[in-house]
């Protein structure tokens, strides 16, 4: 499937002392031979450390940075400044809730809707039997679960598998492929099949995630008093619930979240810096704010769910150098690590929505990117 | 909005070792620092060339090669593979087909309805007074439209700005609350509002932004024989319209594009390799393939249409090191070259686009990824 | 296009003895003559009457009853409660935001992108010559605004038409029709086109509705006082918008509105009760709650925005015997009623979310449908 | 919950010589007690036959007639027209695919997320216990799945009954609340909850009931012969696949579906002259079509699939005079005819599809409405 030429003298861009290919060739080309073909070089993207923040998960305890990779000024700053609110808040709860793992979901076509159905049917009642076939070209991945969807003379399989720590699209294409293939033996009314059917959710910003389930549900939850708030932020939080409404009636749009930019821009800074499939952030960026203020106590009790983060510690790229360092400053390098990554980055994306909020406001959001950056 | 600590000693897993730490820091913390906080050095994320391909756009014309920064293997030689049969096509026409710029849009609150109508009413008529105000802060985005949405006692203004060859976030941002600071002098019924509302569109994965627009649109286009096509993918063209049919029913999913992973994915690879803002991916990765198989000259037509590239040539990411070869390495650095960069995003989409629908259509898909990389 | 025989003596399962032959046949069959095909009688559906309603609306002011024709137990007892809440508040104001009209969608197809993109860019430029064309095929219809969405080789072109006090789905049908007939003239570029393109929303539940405009967007605006609403309904009002939140994250699962089922309900009704398309539903049901409490007063301001009411006072069903008895009920048949109607619509739509909230919080919602109904 | 006075003597505009008043009172108002408050005579919608059609479904087998009551001129000429096609084409295969129940989605709220999690997590791994509970409330309705979804303290069930041939909103409203309170005895971590949240579905038009179930799923399929279809309508069957693909970009427009119209058309007909809830025309409206061109036999495979169909035979609004006579009329009245009636929706719902793109090809559409109405 291609040329595979390490050298492209005859691009004349490409200079002798450019930078892309005087560094990294002999400390990248040989790593990411799996990563990439015709590699001529890395792009560089500048890191900055949000943080300390103080976490109370179930897997991630303690204090932590979180390297994010990104060119957008005060990214960091405001993540920062978010965390800032949360340690004094007395840090920040933070679960998964789901593990919805890995999709491939195939299409089988049929001459008639009756052999359709009577597969679909079949299938539903009994799949046990390709859990097996499918385990076989795995070392590690688990099927979850097998359903088949019938919409006329096609029938799509959304097959489940829990990766581990790896994000495992690969994985469980080289399963449902075993699968497909057994299946065609055994289904002799089948006429046909793709590999790649939309249900997956792959790469989708479609609700179907949120709703079979698709990489890991997280929650983090901060208690946050009044006093805190207004004094980092300058945002009265007594009044933040209505104002939330006011701006999050994204259902009116057409739009799959309440919250705001911080979900894709945290998850795309952290992905980057990880060695993530950055490709899936039209599947990961699904959130949703809840808010609470006791006017009692004076405490807005915010949690952010995001149902959907498709991410890994193991395969891909999270086993390139600094990819791999940066995993470790986190201490989320290599198995046993995934659910602990997942908590940090909803905390991440979390300290940033509160401090989007506090910006938003107070009308500050736009002077710190001003202050920060060249207008144009 | 924060600590500026450039050094992290109290960081105990970053050693003075490290590649982080190592390398970048002299090449990389200067020019990156209108784009990073608490900056510790870089990501270095594998480049891959794909090409050359044929293009005949507006602005691209001749052959190109794409750089893709990306840790998915197979990515990269499939797009290349895609690029060889438009090349045996006789090139690809690309053209954008609309310029829709990039928004913000504040909410503004009422006490009551007839005040929001009033306001609604009044600015929808006459808005030009806002746009010399607008324009007062930027020294090259211009004004597009301006118009209002209310919703009971709210109206958001969506406000659109021409960003040139900027990606314009900030820009517009910072125009948008110049005008609204004017809204708020000239309206007194106004009772508060926000800056950032949901119908700006950004980074949301909404047909909103198809719509009423947002980046530019563009359209490739390819006509692909019979023989071109099953020699390189062995894929049957002549079926390839029914198929794609049986796997794009996104409509019934609740997905917004009928295109398969290739958009997002390449987009993803191409933002990372420029300095684009890769959060952006979820309002970029709408798209849509219209195929039509002449039987008589044995030809596929195929045209895939992007509604919403936010893209940029100048600012933000732009202009740092590898991010700026990689621009110029397809002749895009700089000003006046954001139309032919959109182009050539659509062009390598549109590849890979093609690369996966022969692989898909040959059942070789998965076993193309399967001998590129370890299993699991 | 079609039978016309009035009798079916070929129907076994009609006896003459028949409920559905006896009636209606003499009051009925002439006066549907254009209504309908194959006439054998009518449907007869229960008739209640909510209200009275205190409204103090643009167009309609004083107290209403609004007849509902429905088979749901509950729903004009539930209507009439909401109402009674409206009344003891002071009464509810509504006004129409917006004249959204009616479209139509032709799709017109080119051989290459760059004619598509020429046409789209002219007609965008110069579309007035076009009006007096589409005028020319109505009495009273006027065009609003033409504009073309391109996607690559194929360009759709919304025409709005405002239908003055009909829903006028044929009226612009007719119009646009005119109008692609002359486009075909003026533009050999044209390969084909077909007259209905998804892009008009017609009976589609989608935001585009929403946000490029179709029938009337309507505000009604309620202040209830806590003790109003708890001595009717028992609810808490203080802490009813926290509720509504944890009720209405559609967002999350792929709805279009933050309100219950009052709208597709009511709407329902009062659509077969006075001869409206109630095909239209799935496009008229897009709705939005926004609640705000002040602690101070211990008042609930509550508005709701329903974005889309496509419904007409003459035409269509509007001019058959109980049909316009209903309308006349309500002051409402005829020229020049059309906002008055639909305001009213507004009201009975709002009155029973009030009365649905009020039963969910105190969680009296099931019994009331269990009292009066019979379980199974 | 309300007044009950039967007479409205205080209505000035209704006239003792009334349609309204004058009809059905004696043979309407007691059989419709348990469907309405406050009656005051019926609504009468003209009805048509259309037909016949000669069905081979798995209930529904034979040539039958489908009463349609609806003001809309030329929908059931057109829907006849289309049967014609079917007709000549040898019948219309059908079959029901998925009974996928009636649903209500309580949502529970909990102080933390910890208490959610584990309440969604004892649920999810045993639900049988509440089997019982729930059928104790009701003679024939079934539960089928109780699952849950967490959102941060949040914890929606979504509980789903097979209401056997009703339609059973009422039923299963009943058997969730029983579940819900004794849920509220068992798990004391229980803040609050709320009977109505969006989970269900119900009257939504989501791609959420396409996925999760709702109502039951019908296939409808017919293999048109060439010259069959373009004697009746005119239309080039052989380019119907690609037009199709022209118009039925609805995933680009957020549309649900890539059907035309035919879908809420036909089913509010249908449901209006049958006692159907016709508010649940959001929820049933999705459809999708399926078009396969045999170049070398000359005809078209059509599949028209319908995920949502929340119909009835028994209960509702199906007991009432003219309602049950139109149920007989198709031999669908009573229990055991659900699965049939569905057949029968689907199959009308079909040929008006049909019909429908065969005016469309054929430029015949407009013309059709223009000719049987008044222009406006």
């Amino acid at each position: 499937m291609g040329q595979t030429s390490s050298d492209h003298p005859q691009i004349p861009a490409l200079q002798r002392g450019d930078l892309l290919l005087q560094q990294d060739k002999d400390s990248y080309q040989k790593p990411a031979a799996a990563n990439i073909e015709n590699f001529i070089g890395t792009a560089r993207v500048p890191i900055g450390l949000a943080g300390p923040v103080s976490v109370q998960g179930e897997y991630a305890e303690g204090e932590y940075y979180i390297p994010m990779a990104t060119t957008e000024g005060t990214l960091v700053a405001s993540t920062s400044r978010g965390m800032k609110v949360i340690n004094e808040s007395g840090g920040i709860r933070v679960r998964v809730t789901r593990n919805g793992g890995v999709q491939r979901a195939p299409v089988f076509e049929f001459h008639t809707i009756d052999d359709a159905r009577q597969f679909a049917s079949e299938l539903n009642d009994d799949w046990q039997w390709l859990v097996p076939v499918m385990e076989s070209t795995t070392s590690h991945g688990k099927v979850l679960d097998i359903r088949c969807w019938q919409m006329s003379r096609l029938v799509t399989i959304r097959m489940t598998m829990d990766p581990g720590d790896a994000s495992g699209q690969n994985m469980v294409s080289i399963s449902a492929q075993k699968a497909a293939q057994a299946l065609t033996e055994k289904f002799p009314t089948i006429r046909r099949y793709l590999m790649a059917g939309g249900l997956s959710g792959e790469k989708v910003p479609a609700n179907l995630n949120m709703l079979l389930g698709r990489g890991k549900a997280v929650t983090a939850s901060v208690s946050i008093p009044y006093a805190v708030m207004h004094r980092i932020t300058r945002a009265d939080v007594a009044d933040l619930p209505r104002l939330h409404q006011n701006y999050a009636n994204f259902s009116m749009w057409g739009g799959n979240r309440n919250t705001h930019h911080s979900l894709p821009n945290v998850a795309a800074a952290i992905f980057i810096a990880t060695g993530q499939d950055v490709a899936t952030l039209p599947e990961c960026s699904q959130a949703q704010n809840l808010l609470e203020y006791d006017h009692d106590q004076g405490v807005l009790h915010w949690d952010l769910h995001i149902p959907n983060l498709t991410v890994g510690t193991v395969g891909g790229g999270t086993g390139l150098p600094t990819q791999r360092e940066c995993l470790e400053l986190m201490g989320c390098a290599g198995s046993g690590q995934a659910n602990k990554f997942a908590e940090l980055c909803a905390v991440a994306s979390m300290a940033n929505e509160i401090s989007f909020w506090g910006a938003i406001c107070s009308n500050e959001w736009v002077n710190a990117h001003a202050s920060l950056k060249d207008r144009d």
